[in-house]
C-alpha cells in the first residue's frame, strides 16, 4: 500500500489553487499543480476539478512517467508535462500550470518565444541578480499529443546552451513554471504573469 | 401545496451569484440563475434583486412556460429564455445569464456570431476533444419581447446541423450558458467569458 | 441634543464605502456617501478618511444646506452637491460619490455629456424600459468651489425638459448617482459604470 | 540589547502589504515597507518574502544608514531608498514601495518625469488645494547599485526648488511614496497609482 501523501504537499497544491484562482489563472477546469515527494513521487491534481476548489481528495500521486499509484485515479491530462520537469531538474520541487488572459494573447501573437527585458522583476528569475539582462520564453505549439508535446519541450531544453528558463508557454493554452518548492514556484509565476501583463499592456500603446 | 425548493438547488443558485459577483457579471440587479428540479420545475431567481447577494427567499419556482407556482412571485424578466433551454435539452440541469464588459462591447461590435478559434479552454465545451476547433457563438439582437427573442433563438437553433453551442449572445446585454449541472454550467462560463476577454484584449493589438 | 443616527443609515454609508472600494472606486481618500434621515437631516461620510474602512465614528449629521448639527466636524468637500440632491429630489434618500477609472478617463476627453445608448443595463436607471433608448449623462468642468460648482449643476437640471439622468460627472473627478435608498443608488451606480468601463474598452477598439 | 519593535509598527507593515497585495502592487517577492520608530530607528521588511503574507518575523530595524540592528538579518535590497527618505525629510513616518502593471510600463516608456495635470486626486499630495494643478513625478533609470541610485535621487532632489513630490518611480521597477504615516502613505500610493492607472488607459484611446 502506498505511503500517504505529507499534509504539506496537499496544503501547497490546495493553496496554490486558491492563489491563482485570485488571479483568474485557472478558470473552469483549467490549470494543473504538483509537488515532488520522497522517493520520486509526484503529487498532482486529478483531472476535471475547479482548481480553485481543491480538497484532499483532489491530489493524487504518480510515478516520473506519470503513471498513478491508485489506477482508479485520473490524473490530470498534461501530468507528463510535470513529470518531463522533475525527471530533467532534480532539484525542482514543484510546478504550476496555468491560464491567463496575458499569456494566451501573447502565445497565440508569438512566434517560438517571447524575450522579456528590463524588468526588475526578472530577479524573481534564477540566475539574474540585475534587471539589465533579458530572458527568452519558449513558446510552444499546443498538442493534446502531451507525449509529443513533452518530447518537443525536450528538444528545446536540448538546444538552448546558456541556461534554461524556468517556465514556457503553450500557445492558446497557459503557462508553465517550476522551482524547488511550491512557494518559490508560485513567486516565480508571480513575477512572469506580471511581465506578461505589461508586455500586454504596452502592445496597445503607441511606440 | 407545491414542494420545497430542494436545499441543493437554492444553494447553487446563491453560490454561483456570489462566484458571479466576484468576477463583476451581475452589475445591478443583472442577471439570472436557474436548475431544474425533479419534475421539470424550474427554480429561478426572482426579480429584482443584486444576483451577488442572494438569500433562500431569492429563489422561486416556474414550470417549463415560465409560470410560477407562487402567483404571488414575479420571476426574472428573462425567465422564458431559460425555460427554452430547458424544453430543448433534456439533459440540462442548470442555465446562467450574466453581462461582462467583454460580452457587452464585442456582442455591440459582432454579426450575428463570435467564432472561437484555437484556445485550450474550447475544451470546456462539449464534444471538443482538441483546441484545433473553432465554435461560432451565436449573437442575438437585443428585444424586451421575450417570447419574440426566445422564438429566434430556436429557430437559430434549428437551423445549426453541427452541434448547437451550448450558450449564446445577447447583444449590449450578456450571455447565456447551460450544462448538466451548476458546477459545468459555471466552468462553462468561465471558459467562454476567458475566450471572449481574451478576444477583446486581442483586437487592441496590432495585427 | 440632535437625535442619534440611525443605526441602518450607518450600516448603509458603511457597506456602500465596502462595496465601492471592492471596486477601487474609493482611491485614497476619495468618495462620500449619504443618506436622507427623517426631517431633512442629512447622514453623510466625515472628511478625510478612507472611505473603505468607515467606522460608525466616520458618519455626522447636516442640514439640507450643508450645516453640521455638531460644528465640531467637518463633513466632506462635496456636502453641498449632496443638499443639491436632496433639495431638488423629495423622493431621493440616497446618494453616492466615487472615483473610477473609467468615469476619470471618459470625462476628461468628454465635452459636456457621454452617451449611453443600447445597453440592457440602461433599464436599470429610472423610467427607461428599454435598451432601445439613450441618457445624456452630464459632464461638469471640475471645480473646488462647490456653491458654483452646485449652481452649474442647478443651471443644467433646470434645461432638461425630458427627465433628469439620476447621475453626473466632474471633469477627471468623478461620479454622483442618487436613488430612492442606498441599494439602489448601489444598483445605478454599478450599471452606470459597468456602461461607462464598456465605452472605454470600446473606444480602444477598431471602429 | 535593541528595544523591541511597536505592536503598531509591526500591524502597519503587515497591513499595508496586505492591502498592496490586493491591487497586485507587490507580485513575487517584490515590495518592501517601513516606519520610522522613536530615535530614528527604521523598521523595515526582510529580504525575499512575499509582501502579501508578512508577519512578526518579516519585520526588522536599521538605522539611518542602513545597518542592520541584528547583523544576522538581511533587510530588502532598496533599504537604503527608505533610509535616503527618512534622512530628507525629517517628518516623514512610513515608506512605501511597489510594482504595478501602469507604473512598470508607463516608466519604461517615459522620459524622466511623468507629469500629472487636472486630476481630483493630485489633492492627495501636500501643499495641493485645487486639481488645477501638475505635478512632475521623477522617474529614474532603474540601477542595482543602490547607493549611486540614492545619490541620483538626491541630485534630483536638490535641483527641485518648488516643492518635492513625495513619490518617484524607478524604471521598469516600481514606485516609491512616503508621508508622516502609514496610512497617509498608502493614501498618497492609492491616489498616484489610480492616475498612472488613468494616464495608462488615457494613452490607448484615440487623441
Amino acid at each position: 500500500m502506498p505511503a500517504p501523501i505529507p499534509e504539506a504537499a496537499i496544503q501547497a497544491i490546495i493553496g496554490a489553487g486558491r492563489r491563482m484562482d485570485r488571479f483568474n489563472w485557472v478558470p473552469a477546469t483549467a490549470g494543473n499543480f504538483s509537488v515532488r515527494l520522497p522517493g520520486n513521487r509526484i503529487a498532482v491534481t486529478r483531472s476535471g476539478q475547479h482548481k480553485g476548489f481543491l480538497t484532499a481528495e483532489s491530489v493524487m500521486v504518480v510515478d516520473l512517467d506519470g503513471r498513478p499509484e491508485d489506477p482508479a485515479l485520473r490524473p490530470s491530462a498534461e501530468t507528463l508535462l510535470h513529470c518531463g520537469i522533475y525527471r530533467r531538474f532534480p532539484e525542482i520541487g514543484a510546478s504550476l500550470h496555468g491560464h491567463s488572459i496575458a499569456n494566451t494573447v501573447l502565445s497565440r501573437r508569438a512566434g517560438d518565444e517571447i524575450t522579456l527585458a528590463g524588468y526588475e522583476l526578472l530577479k524573481a528569475f534564477p540566475g539574474l541578480a540585475t534587471h539589465d539582462a533579458s530572458v527568452a520564453v519558449p513558446v510552444f505549439d499546443n498538442d493534446q499529443d502531451i507525449a509529443r508535446l513533452q518530447r518537443a519541450v525536450e528538444a528545446c531544453w536540448d538546444a538552448i546552451t546558456d541556461g534554461i528558463p524556468p517556465g514556457y508557454l503553450i500557445r492558446g493554452h497557459g503557462v508553465y513554471v517550476w522551482a524547488r518548492d511550491m512557494d518559490a514556484a508560485l513567486a516565480r509565476l508571480e513575477a512572469l504573469e506580471f511581465m506578461l501583463d505589461c508586455e500586454l499592456q504596452d502592445r496597445r500603446n503607441p511606440a
